[in-house]
């Protein structure tokens, strides 16, 4: 089973066939399964695409799984990280792209989950560094809820360069930072924008913080230091998607 | 060990000293454990409020938390709910309230986050249905990050009556629901609200959606269905936070 991974649950299941992109090696489905609509979906899609299906115990799933799959799953190919020159080379003549760079995000459910509000709002690429990341896992999978081919998401192996890049490629960069100057939304995001959000214990490094174009911070009330980073990434993300909403109905 | 909980990791139990506010049984301790700062002002405020402390070998931690403790943990008494005629009854005079009303949301990573940027948001109470909600379990307390004892969490038995009695009260009550009518960020909410947060699988159930005074939803690409629910819910809570700053400020 090296190089390949496992995706389980109806939902995400489900979700992978739907989008057709990633080379599916093989369908597991447990002995004995109640074959409702979206089982049966995945099989006939399955059966459509030539994917072979294997009936196993109950028990091999859950070996095979680690968690809720509710009698189903595949392997898959692992996902293909993006270049990142080829991704900025799609974004040249953008004005309103839109980045999410995650300096040291390590938890594989704030991964996952910050992955399919990326989908949600439309967002260009997901940009993580090389280590102190959670690699993408079928938690990550999970937690993303089928979503994870739907943005490019680049490995890098220094964020600090990777800010100076986009610099150059007319993206401006805004930290999300306790310390900034400004509440993120009395920034008007009419550009592009490359959004970087820290790791759960220690937000944005110092360094990184130091290279962004703009910090910006989120209110808090009751002396509560920060939120978790998914929830974060959302409130900033959506801030941009609702100014970018409203700008394009006036 | 009936009757209690226990909170691990270093900054849940050095919040859950430092907010004083619940009863702590006992702190428990790994053997060989580096005295960091954290674990240094954790044991100096265990010995000012008089609570035992018990150095015990760490497998028998691992085995007491079930998760990632860093050495520490305590156990306390179960948190206390609130009571919701209490509530109200605190809340009468305002004209700003919020609360959050969790319809079945079973994931404990969720609720936890949820309480956290509740708790930053400054709201004013959590809703949560009697059935088929996540229990408050320390998974719930670690992912709150300690914020579990600053908005009062009330157990309703029916969330339908719940929300008649809101009503009643001078809120308007506003659920999340794709099929809104409008966007979330086209809603004014200058006004008592309690919105409602559907669970994982289903979303709001239709019989609340139907009680709902207004439905909202928020605006998704690329053929996503929904979001995690603690993103949902941090993107709305923020936005009204975002609304009731803006006011204030002019």
């Amino acid at each position: 089973m090296e190089n390949t991974e496992i995706i389980y649950g109806k939902n995400p299941v489900d979700a992978l066939l739907e989008s057709n992109k990633r080379r599916i090696n093989k369908i597991f489905i447990a002995k004995g399964i109640k074959y409702d609509e979206k089982i049966k979906r995945i099989l006939s899609r399955a059966k459509e695409y030539k994917i072979s299906i294997h009936e196993i115990p109950r028990e091999k799933l859950d070996n095979l799984t680690k968690g809720v799959h509710q009698g189903i799953a595949a392997s898959v190919a692992p996902i293909e990280f993006a270049d990142f020159n080829e991704l900025l080379k799609s974004l040249k003549n953008r004005t309103n792209a839109l980045l999410i760079i995650l300096d040291k995000v390590e938890d594989p459910h704030n991964f996952g989950s910050i992955i399919r509000t990326a989908a949600s709002a439309g967002a260009d690429g997901i940009i993580i560094a090389k280590r102190h990341s959670s690699p993408v896992t079928s938690t990550v999978e999970k937690a993303s809820a089928g979503t994870i081919e739907l943005t490019p998401i680049v490995q890098a192996s220094n964020i600090a360069n990777a800010i100076e890049k986009l610099k150059e490629n007319n993206f401006w960069v805004i930290g999300a930072e306790s310390s900034g100057e400004k509440y993120y939304f009395e920034q008007d995001y009419d550009m592009n924008c490359a959004i970087i959000l820290g790791g759960e214990d220690q937000g944005i490094s110092p360094l990184v913080a130091k290279n962004c174009d703009i910090l910006v911070k989120i209110p808090m009330s009751n002396n509560v230091n920060s939120l978790n980073v998914s929830n974060a990434a959302s409130i900033l993300i959506y801030e941009i998607v609702r100014q970018r909403i409203l700008k394009n109905k006036t």
